[in-house]
């Protein structure tokens, strides 16, 4: 009785897992959507992303009721309650990123009439990419439970940091040439920072895969996610 | 046997609902202190924000931790899994309230010496204080677990909308006025984009009052917490 009772347990942990997949691969697809389109025209750009996001969002509804029925009528402890819990707040990441992806989304088919310089286009999309290397590194983290690597994705944040904060400055500096380009900078600056939090969700997945494998919180300095990384660059410049 | 246990878990959820009273209070302070400042030099606004955002952390932290233990022990089911689980996502958005306020006061101690235009700080204290005026009652519904005033709360989340998107372009015109503004000025949208995001968290507590109580989640559309108000009000002016 009792072996059914893991096995069952096991089947509905691994169905959990594999939203959480499925759910990851939509908010990749949902960054990848909204950032392509900066500097071109893209009138369905919004749409697309606001389905996927849609799509993610429904996952996280999915996961959060399977999650939570899953320690109602397994009541899990110790390891196994931690491995649900981790879940829980994986899907929780993601669907954050869905949002900042469908944010960053409109923000792209808003501009789309207006020119967006290619140069601040080339440097939105180096960090686009960055955070969607990193996200690709955290689910295959979290896809074999592997500490080592989830730590070592928290301690590299700073290279998505310092990404935006070099962004951050070239938006700032091309608003200051001509006044003109405020508005459409503004949104930009939005487009950056939400960039820098899609990277701070990534951080917090790795803190999730790795208590899940250990038991142990990493340091929560890092779970302070409202980084004021600009702050410092624009008192140093 | 019965009656006892379910007394402990009484008076376990009771520690858990001081403890976000609690949370809600300091979360409410870093607000009040961080915005008080604006348009004012303030050196040691940033340290006082921050010593209050690791208290809410910190509480954060210990809800999170008695909220899964209470699950793990006595494992409730139905109407009182409901209410912890409830508790926890409480306290994770008082969290986010109380970093996106040490947020805030980063920002404002940045522009301590630089000269904020005194309508632009009325304007933000404005939004500060339609905000603050908003967690003090969801608070007040949470206590008393009140799910017609957290549906009120939640479905009048278009005030703060209205508020913020006027304050957002009120900075975009003075920044247009005199570009040597920017770099502030950038400063301010941010603190005006955690405020209407302190906002949502103040929403999402009334969700969470809401399905305690009800068993029913709103509407999912607001959940959908990036709004883009600002993107509707550039493209409208």
């Amino acid at each position: 009785m009792k072996d059914h009772t893991v096995t069952a347990f096991d089947i509905e942990l691994r169905q959990l897992a594999q939203s959480i997949a499925e759910m990851g691969a939509l908010a990749r697809q949902a960054i990848v959507i909204a950032t392509a389109a900066l500097g071109a025209p893209a009138p369905a750009l919004a749409d697309e992303a606001e389905v996927i996001d849609r799509q993610v969002d429904r996952l996280q509804r999915a996961v959060e009721e399977a999650g939570i029925l899953l320690i109602a009528r397994r009541q899990p402890v110790a390891f196994d309650l931690r491995e649900v819990l981790s879940t829980l707040r994986i899907a929780n990441d993601l669907e954050r990123i869905g949002d900042l992806a469908g944010n960053i989304a409109t923000r792209v088919a808003a501009l789309g009439e207006t020119a967006t310089p290619q140069s601040l286009a080339l440097s939105l999309q180096g960090l686009a990419s960055r955070v969607i290397e990193r996200l690709d590194l955290v689910l295959a983290a979290f896809r074999v439970r592997d500490p080592a690597q989830a730590l070592e994705i928290w301690s590299s944040d700073g290279s998505v940091k310092d990404l935006y904060t070099t962004v951050f400055r070239s938006v700032l500096t091309y608003m200051m040439e001509d006044p003109r380009h405020i508005s459409s900078c503004a949104q930009l600056v939005f487009v950056a920072k939400n960039l820098e939090r899609i990277g701070d969700h990534v951080s917090n997945i790795a803190e999730s895969v790795y208590y899940a494998a250990t038991g142990d919180q990493l340091d929560d300095v890092r779970r302070d996610t409202e980084a004021v990384t600009d702050v410092e660059a624009v008192a140093a410049s």
